[in-house]
């Protein structure tokens, strides 16, 4: 595959439909209730009228894709737990017995584990994927994560998510991600994208310590000079980012492009975002975000996607969990607005 | 009725399972995830394990009890609504066009709404039970809100939802408010608690101006003047609140004998719970803290509870839709508490 088939990434994404989210605006001002007093929960049922185009939008069908895969950077010991984690959990995803795969059956939503490559190979595993593209990337501490068909297929591979919950009729896309060592790598995607210093962004990730969290800072610092040439967000996720990561910008590319609103989890599924956002400004239109993570550079990355978060538990496990967990409420958004009496209908007196 | 009858309210609470908490805790460091990284949803597992007294605690009961009443100080103008809304959105209520009919029907909920006196009043309804003590609590700007006798009758209307719920297999109880003008009942009530000045509380409500929240504040401190002798938080509860606010008192009381846990809502919700807390001290432990209100006030009287709610959605409809958003939320966290595997289950490495 060449480099060439990257292209579609410029492809225009949709435009929301304004004229809806002025009627369902309208609406919410006329429901039994003060005006503004279901705060975001109205404005989050209004965008979702604007970019599903109908005046009373729902979400019965959620779709969530996890991408996971391997980071050669974890060479560099920055994660708490070792490498074998990845594959492992690529078959607790497929037995059911990961957060997200409880998340998912509570909610009824559609997942579907892709599969990008891990060190640690479960196999061909019901409800997972298959997008094998190599063991793990490139210790990019060292040398160039990918290379730029492995780039290519990567972010394929998250269209295609895109495209498979479009023909299955979703209403909502979540993308989440799994890999040992992919703090660092969105840590120093942000770092390229937000011209911020490592020490700024890098958090403690799954559980490291002070020092840890210093080695991280510097070996993001060490990989940040040593790609220094790149120049533009596809050349920093193809230098400093993973496949999962690749595969998460694809997909919200792919989605805008499709006209599929997109409820984004937290740092890592973030740091995708703003690579996606930078790629293709429009998609930010589709987006909307879900939770405040716990993890430390994520406030600076949701100021940069001018994002305010529904949530803030203090998450920080990835998988699209956080989104997962904000589901139900934008589906309680979507019942007020389509199911609360008028002023007008329940003859009850306005302000 | 005599005011002997309040005696009730001493009558010593239920004690939470700390060894079931302790349990819960730890298998919470055995499931598929990096320890913490569910945050407040791990929190709010660990506490249901101890208030149900089950390693593995569930929210598929739920019961909501809106409390209904007019005020006497409706007559200050301290209100952007006109007083007949509140009987207005009984019927409201009744009918299922209210936010807290949607969102009990969402979340599957019993919805009960206490009708305990307003100005216009609606009748008998299907789905209210009648509890009238008097068309509205006597304007406390310019006297005692209630009698003696009606305070023991609103907190005891409080005390049958309780009891009511705990009947029905309730895993959870949730109480609402309506009632125009109650914000600055429970602004006064909460000033009372707090020791705090009534400029530093008063808020907007449901949508006052600037000169409306000054005249709100002046009426305030024109009614904690006229009632200074008040020595206690009953005697306080009778002098300025409304019969809503004492009923969710007598809830919140009766629920911690009971050992029902409880969600508190919004501001109005919090007042009534500071006043129950104050009255009875080992009801706190029953409470859980469902949303931050926009309402002014709320920040304030949270810091006294020492309560971290789960949501801040710039919400300020009360009714207990906050605490009905997050019904969702609770559930969530209890799902992944009980169907996540462990380490040793899914064959993953711990760090």
């Amino acid at each position: 595959m060449s480099v060439a088939t990257i292209d579609w990434v410029h492809a225009p994404c949709r435009t929301p439909r304004a004229d809806l989210a002025a009627a369902a605006r309208e609406r919410q001002a006329q429901l039994t209730k003060p005006p503004g007093s279901l705060g975001a929960l109205e404005a989050a049922a209004v965008r979702l009228a604007g970019l599903q185009g109908v005046l009373k939008p729902s979400l019965e069908r959620v779709w969530i894709s996890v991408f996971a895969a391997d980071h050669g950077v974890a060479a560099e010991g920055i994660s708490a737990f070792p490498q074998a984690v990845t594959g492992e959990m690529v078959r607790n995803f497929a037995r059911g017995g990961a957060a997200i795969s409880v998340l998912a059956r509570e909610l009824g939503a559609s997942l579907e584990v892709v599969h990008l490559g891990t060190v640690n190979d479960p196999g061909e595993l019901p409800g997972v994927r298959r997008e094998w593209i190599a063991a793990q990337t490139a210790n990019f501490a060292r040398g160039e994560a990918m290379t730029p068909s492995q780039l290519a297929l990567a972010l394929r591979a998250g269209a295609e998510s895109a495209r498979c919950a479009d023909g299955a009729g979703a209403q909502l896309f979540i993308g989440g991600e799994m890999g040992i060592g992919n703090t660092t790598a969105a840590t120093a995607l942000a770092c390229a994208l937000l011209g911020a210093a490592p020490e700024a962004l890098a958090g403690a990730g799954t559980g490291l310590d002070g020092s840890g969290i210093a080695r991280k800072a510097a070996t993001v610092a060490q990989a940040l000079a040593l790609h220094g040439a790149a120049d533009s967000p596809l050349a920093w996720l193809r230098c400093i980012g993973g496949f999962e990561l690749a595969a998460l910008v694809g997909a919200y590319i792919a989605a805008a492009q499709r006209g599929l609103p997109v409820l984004v989890d937290g740092f890592i599924a973030s740091a995708a975002a703003l690579a996606a956002v930078r790629l293709q400004p429009d998609c930010r239109a589709w987006m909307l975000f879900s939770h405040r993570s716990q993890e430390q550079g994520h406030a600076r990355l949701l100021e940069a996607l001018g994002a305010e978060p529904l949530l803030d538990l203090q998450l920080r496990l990835g998988e699209a969990s956080g989104a997962a967990v904000a589901v139900p409420l934008l589906r309680l958004a979507c019942a007020l607005h389509a199911g609360m009496a008028t002023f007008a209908e329940a003859g009850v007196s306005a302000a």
